[in-house]
């Protein structure tokens, strides 16, 4: 029942190197093992991703890298086809069109400038400068549209690396990048493990240091992995958190060092509900380390929850990103009838601040409020400080043991009754037994949608609680 | 001033081993060398295209391939930029609309199924089995929806062959392919160079005979090229030709015997304008030698002179292909918006037979018998059946020296008097001196091209006739 406005959710890449670790310290660099694993390796800090392990090409007519395209159609998303083969369902909303929407202009059904429309680029670059609330107003010449931040991923690892080179990426992240950036581009993630328990530097739950990064950079780097860039979620996906302004300069800072691109991957800009979450998108810092380097990437699929429409758009400085990425967009492109509609959209900026968004953001409050009370009624830790359409459950205690069979057998019990939650395997999260639960979604669905999981999980409670998880 | 409705022409891909040869013996074996040219070698029937030789890594911020995407960014489409510069202007038309073009419902915004949605793929099933006259009704679980055949030819390619394999293609051919399987997929074009004599098999100029294919696939072969397939444009851009159903079914025998691949471009499908010409579609065949190879390729660019709308189609009864294209379609994904459009325009067969096409024809045939008529007159050559927005032209004679430098000056001529036309080398065409003229326009400003056509080669024609080009 919950997808409704949020992505699918795609099954995780086989095969990746990551360490199933549990807990572990570290700031003394010391490995605490699992007492009930005394057999297992001491769990690594990072992981290097490889996509095709576990492929077999299985059709004749298929290149190899075609078979691994195909195995993620056919493999993936087993919940979410599930999900729309017995979909919830309700009488049909009525739909809103603003006037004018509609305009055929003969410009607008010839090939386009692959950057995207010169009145949507600058219409971009304003929008873009108000709501990231940039110190000197953005360029429409650094931004390029195209259909979607999936095909930027794609796009940007194809012009940044070389094949079997790698972008570090704080994990759990959100796991469709896995596919975004390797279909297409053959460019690999360095997953660097958060861990849920507060520990050295760190003073929240999954939170990233640069001393993470750091380790995981090394770690890439001793096995042979040439690491090109630094991948960020902000508001992040799938822990609903943001990073402070300072943590944001120390990654930057950390990724200048090194010669690292970073990608800041801005979807959910829009969606921070809670007011005491100062989020501040990269494009406001009064100075970034490294401009050249810095390439950030927002769309309409979440802030606007209008997946479907195709829309996202790339800001950088550097010119010959910008413009490779344009080159690429010849395969990205969206239709000029859509490209005025955009426009028309973000330029209402009276609608957007004061309709839209207090409305969208009052929303989401109030769905995570209740469901973060029916979680806490079931004694259920999580973790979401007020930004995105989710919040990041702990079900450790609920696996009979500390392993992804049991988080895939928890998952399918969850399907079984209708519930599609997101399992933490899909993000790459090293630690089996969390969850991401989407609440945007209308009050009605979401209460039948928590009546569910307290079904399953009190249904299946006896035999958690008789076998302590470690 | 032609490229209204036409396509951008990209700048041809450098560093192709293509021989420029001039004139040869067909049937024989025997290679007829030029007078002017003695120590040149005896000319190739194939060509292994390198799309990577004469780049050089010019960004320190791209990869190696990211750069060679840049160039051809920056080094296309220079007569394209220069016409936008300086673009001949008029009055700009009323548009229409039709009522209920725009519909925003909730299903139309969320994520699709990336092959498309349902209705879309019901509605292109219908148009290509009515309109292909296709022996059975084709099945909409064969459709892929996606956002234009460049996109289309770049996920063929991609898990159709590996990195490095490549395609046979008849050269001259639409230039842009060269980009489309390469710049993604890194798959290679091997080019069956046609004649403009009509020499050996052949029955008319730049035909194709199973012979070439031969020959091309052996000597790529030979090269240690692995050749995965076969391109066919029908109709033929930019010859303006069509194949027969004889030919088409010899081509797809060919194909089969070698267990290649068959991708058929048919994007000028309802573009043929000439009654005389009887065009068949591959779809239309009664029996297709191995369907599990052959793919087919339509879109509105053409058409509907909608290449800015970005829709596009692949029908094969390959399921593995048909899934994993739509695995790629998250990179090529078109608004559901716009799917929904394009359904309402295909369903609406009546206006499409009985208004649409009845008066694009027209037109096309009314423009294309002008321009015949004013190339005659100016003693100039030229191929074209009656199909595609475009004449095929021979301007050999106006070149001072068979080369290919010759005809870059000259296309600049044309350039400098604000005609955009499009060189031969652009199509991997093997003899200088042949340019695609595009006629799909308005009459006043066909004529005022024409004008300019003939101020440049008349203002010109003394050099050329001072010296005898081979």
């Amino acid at each position: 029942m919950y997808p409704q406005k949020e992505s699918r959710m795609p099954t995780t890449c086989p095969g990746s190197v990551s360490t199933q670790g549990l807990h572990r310290n570290h700031g003394g660099g010391l490995e605490r093992e699992c007492s009930r694993n005394p057999d297992q390796q001491p769990p690594k800090l990072y992981g290097v991703g490889n996509p095709t392990a576990a492929f077999s090409s299985d059709s004749p007519h298929l290149s190899s890298r075609g078979s691994v395209i195909k195995w993620f159609w056919d493999s993936a998303e087993e919940g979410y086809r599930t999900y729309h083969m017995d979909e919830y369902d309700e009488d049909k909303n009525p739909s809103l069109s603003q006037r004018d929407m509609l305009r055929v202009e003969p410009s607008l059904l010839q090939y386009p400038d692959w950057r995207g429309h010169l009145f949507l680029r600058e219409e971009v670059a304003r929008f873009l400068s108000f709501y990231c609330r940039s110190p000197a107003p953005l360029k429409p010449e650094n931004v390029v549209v195209l259909n979607g931040c999936s095909s930027l991923f794609s796009a940007l690892a194809t012009v940044l690396c070389e094949a079997g080179e790698a972008f570090l990426i704080p994990a759990p992240y959100y796991g469709a990048i896995t596919q975004h950036v390797y279909l297409y581009g053959n460019v690999r993630l360095v997953c660097v493990y958060l861990d849920s328990e507060v520990t050295g530097l760190a003073t929240r739950p999954f939170q990233l240091t640069v001393e993470m990064l750091e380790v995981a950079l090394q770690g890439a780097h001793s096995e042979g992995v040439k690491v090109k860039g630094l991948i960020l979620i902000n508001p992040q996906n799938p822990l609903g958190d943001v990073y402070s302004p300072g943590e944001l300069q120390e990654y930057l800072e950390f990724a200048k060092r090194h010669e690292l691109h970073v990608v800041v991957d801005e979807v959910y800009m829009l969606s921070v509900f809670e007011e005491s979450v100062q989020y501040r998108s990269v494009l406001s810092l009064e100075r970034l380390p490294d401009p050249q380097r810095t390439h950030v990437m927002w769309a309409t699929s979440k802030d606007f929850g209008m997946s479907g429409l195709r829309f996202g758009t790339l800001y950088t400085e550097n010119r010959d990103v910008a413009t490779a990425v344009a080159s690429l967009c010849r395969y990205h492109g969206l239709s000029g009838l859509v490209q005025y509609q955009m426009a028309q959209l973000l330029q209402d900026r009276d609608w957007i601040s004061q309709v839209y968004l207090p409305e969208n953001h009052a929303r989401l409050k109030a769905a995570h409020a209740y469901v973060s009370e029916e979680l806490q009624a079931l004694g259920i830790p999580s973790v979401s400080r007020g930004a995105g359409f989710f919040v990041w459950v702990d079900l450790r205690k609920h696996l009979r043991e500390a392993t992804l069979e049991e988080e895939m057998l928890l998952w399918r019990r969850f399907l079984d009754n209708k519930v599609l939650l997101s399992f933490g395997k899909a993000f790459e999260c090293k630690e089996p037994g969390w969850f991401r639960l989407v609440f945007s979604d209308e009050t009605h669905r979401l209460r039948l949608g928590m009546q569910r999981v307290r079904q399953v999980l009190e249904g299946k409670s006896q035999v958690a609680e008789d076998t302590p998880s470690c």
